[in-house]
């Protein structure tokens, strides 16, 4: 970290700083300019509090240079983390992993329908929430461990593996039993006890980035799970707020290149959310592959005029069929390749 | 709300739309304009989802007219919502409630002294983080009980009431246990389960505005505690996240008036954690008066170059005092006035 | 528009409201709601001005629902706008077009260099700042109309159209005389005297997206130069400005499919302003073309860390040229082609 | 500047990077760290360009520790700048100035009631655009040369003091003809030809903050109009683009306290801009006040319902003698004080 004086700063200001900065047990090395002194600050691990010095006379700002994250920064482990599930589908290697399905789980017919059209159509892991957090607490709040059974029950009939999305550390537990991938959703990025929990389970997370938040704040999310003993972190880019009324959010593709510079996890993007309407998910699923993600997570509903939920941003199945084909492509062009279909038979 | 066609929808499109909405058991009449056709829904009680319509063929969009919000609003609830704590402090009439205190607690000593300074300055509640949402998981994390344990015996010295943050549903009942106000911290603005279950506490509730919450949603968050049935909330303007780094957040104080006009509710300002840094605090905390916030919460400090978090945005003791007589003359100007400090000899 | 009545209006404001309204010119019909009564303005020419009466007694908002612009939009022209450029670069089509070329131009050795290995590589509209706005007054500003006639030079010795920046009205006039394609800079999207001068061009303008631009506010301006009898404007997404100092900016592609629905105009990309660091670029430019977009801008430099601007994101040329053949398949991919690139031998 | 090296960066890398800084003609100091190393740039005067040293090898980010403005920096020049308008009035010292007017100037008489009202109630400046830039090309675009002359008119006979907006270069000679301050907007915050032009007349300019513009880019649009040799700037917070269509912008009065560390110029605040509606524009102009604005600019119009434009957001006369009162309060509150009214018989 850098300590920048102001112009004005004595000699004995300077001198306070550093004896600060040893006092908190690293080292100090001030850098004298044209215009002013800086006072490196040689050692930190992370865990320095820049406001104990932010506040000292003479101070004029703390410059952090270290990242505060650790764990999930690609200079603490280099390779790509790949995640293995156990139909065979790994993500953060070469594949483009798909995720689809509704919005919320509905009933039984809805969701068996949607898993064997998604695995025909190509995807290998199933998405459908059966705990939905609503901005309103008049909407629809989902099925609960009964959508959980049936999301159990499509993996059972069609191979698929399982994502969705628990509220809470308890629903951690209660998610963790059924499905493959348990999922936080961006208004929980920063609830550090349900991360916590997610830190030790023994199921891959994915993690959705913040409303607003910046990729550091998105990194350091994941690493109070990989801190709690937990490897297994897919993180989402689902869009960020924006001044713009015309599009829900502002889904960011350029923090897909820049996370993967950082770091060694796995990112797909999740184009329904991040968008709001069906006629801009798929050119974003494109552009997100074109990007570098590593797996879309798409929603796709039997009848998306009759969902609960979300209907607006759901693909109709021959929408998404025609999109995979896209991608098949434009996954070809960058070196990579869309993971390959379940076979028909398949079973976990 | 209002279902707007495109110009080149069809009869039959619009019919559909009609047919749909009066099949959600609401009312639909379709208003000719010179370009285009909208539908209006008549009887929109704030259920209405509107995914299922947007997605219809000629539909270009969906406009809603009532708010999502209902027991918040004061068209609801046209009076004021008073909130009388033990100590006597009345949040939300024509008082100007002061609520200030460290970051965190950390020792014994250190939220003592804090308390009494603070009450000798005019104050009448105390705060103090228990339990600390951090973004890092290698920071300081508060004391935990220990410091529920230490802000009760600040209370029973000092006659101040109580305000620290929950941080899960569980946390909600132990901190309810100690303290007069649970705050709910702008992270777990959207944390529904917490919500709910802040919603069935016998104590009055801090809610503050999420990093990136229109204000729309920030009244939607507040529904989720009233519609549970405790209808004591506050509400907390602490800073939107911006594009500047020169400021940690925007202190968005144009909520205050806005928020009043849509709301029953009490509205105050966070200065500290809205600008971040101590020589911003005290212009800021003015100017949330001026604007007609019904109280401040202001992080003051013993020594705020010790603190163990926070310390760059805490106020020096003697700067809170300075700030209390300005606020004074700022409160009577607009027809209001701060809170009368408490007695030396006040006991609950 | 719709005019929301608030639930408390009375007969006698609604009635002003309709007064007021049929004063202005228009037709106005009540739609009494469950709640509250809305006011449709009929026969809205995009020229009414809500602020009057918004103020009015009783009125809660005002809801525009027609779009303030007119000869811009997809309603107004059905067929997608094209532009044919006199070295044969037709923008707007099923080709994909390649703009490419320096930040600034800084030496007829440099721009030289830089249009012959473009236009191998196969881009055939060569771009270059000769005017440059910059942040600082103390940083570079561009060699003037020496850079004009540097890149009319260019254009002689390789067939490649010219594109560059006009900063004022003047400046049209100058630029016109040498370019192809006059550009309007992101910050002077609303500077309105220069879009008239522009509109009052014979030659295609290339309109820069506002840093905070609204798509609204994006294509208003647009409809500036339309207004003035310059139907050839080619819109270009350049990111936006965002919270995270990660990236210089939010590259937001989703206005591309966005603009595309509202408006017949082409629109473009520029990833290297959108991104502002070269390892962003090339992924970036992919993911504009797989979403939709009918050309790319991209800063090439034939020696970037000697760059006298923008280095850092000036990709190397044989960067560009792995890129041109990755968007082939891309655009390929969606039944778009990447224009033919020119003969060796192409002269205007 | 410091340039932080990857942990990865080779000795080799570092001594290029060195290499580079000294051929630029600065000084060079490599700082080993814990975990790598980085490199102070010694010397920096503004100038330096970090684009080529971002794109280096091993480079990781290079941090600007050294603002990129100069003049109107408070380390330039430490002592507020004040600024005498003929009538009197000083800018940027202990008073707070009050400008107030309507929008745009409509008619004789409009303007000259609106004068005679404004300075009775005690502004001693008048507002009124004579050039309007509106979004739309549809929109009343002023009066053009005859509103100059009304304004000139008005100050004859009231004695105050003229401001208006000028849109491009030759506006400002035209504007500077007739009025005491050229305003420039928020939209040409970054229109450089035109900062020239108003840093080479010879009265005081009134700079609007951008839309989305940060402080640095504020200060630095500033030091264009200084570094012609132009002192007398006024900044003016109006407002930024925020996410939330409630209010039509985020007034950031943060702004403020931090424009007046960093800078010895005045800043003034336009609340009528900043939030887009008469019921807030009161209490967010004692707001600005009470964060420690050197003035205030208001829109009142005699007769808001008939204004041409912006009446949603025009304060009635009435209205504003209230605030002036609230204000005068609030300024003794921090030890300042409302400029004083002009005597009836004032002439310039």
């Amino acid at each position: 970290m850098l300590v920048v004086m102001k112009q004005s700063a004595s000699p004995a200001e300077i001198e306070a700083v550093v004896k600060r900065i040893e006092g908190m047990g690293y080292g100090a090395t001030p850098i004298p300019g044209g215009q002013r002194t800086a006072v490196g600050l040689i050692g930190n691990d992370g865990r320095v509090d820049t406001a104990s010095l932010q506040g000292m006379p003479g101070v004029l700002e703390c410059i952090p240079v270290t990242h505060p994250y650790k764990q999930v920064s690609r200079e603490w482990k280099e390779a790509d983390t790949l995640i293995t599930l156990p139909n065979g589908t790994v993500i953060g290697g070469r594949g483009v992993a798909l995720m689809a399905g509704p919005c919320s789980v509905e009933s039984e017919e809805q969701i068996l329908t949607a898993a064997g059209q998604l695995r025909a159509a190509g995807a290998t892991i199933l998405r459908g929430g059966a705990f939905k957090p609503r901005t309103s607490p008049y909407s629809f709040q989902g099925l609960g461990e009964e959508g959980l059974r049936l999301l159990a029950k499509a993996r059972e009939l069609t191979g698929m593996a399982i994502v969705t999305e628990a509220l809470d550390a308890d629903g951690v537990e209660l998610v963790a039993e059924y499905a493959d991938i348990i999922q936080i959703g961006a208004r929980n990025m920063q609830n550090y006890p349900l991360l916590r929990r997610a830190g030790q389970a023994r199921k891959p997370v994915l993690l959705k980035r913040g409303m607003s938040a910046t990729i550091e704040e998105f990194l350091l999310a994941a690493e109070y799970i990989l801190a709690e003993g937990n490897p297994e972190v897919i993180l989402c880019e689902r869009g960020v707020r924006g001044f713009d009324t015309q599009t829900r959010n502002i889904l960011d593709l350029t923090a897909i290149p820049v996370v993967k510079g950082l770091s060694h996890l796995p990112i797909i993007a999740d184009p329904s959310h991040g968008t709001g309407l069906r006629s801009k998910v798929v050119p974003m699923a494109r552009a997100a592959v074109a990007a570098g993600a590593d797996g879309l997570m798409v929603e796709v509903h039997p009848n998306p005029p009759g969902a609960l939920s979300d209907g607006a941003q759901s693909l109709f199945p021959e929408q998404f069929e025609e999109l995979v084909e896209q991608i098949r492509v434009i996954a070809d062009a960058i070196d990579r390749a869309v993971i390959p279909a379940l076979p028909e038979a398949a079973r976990v």
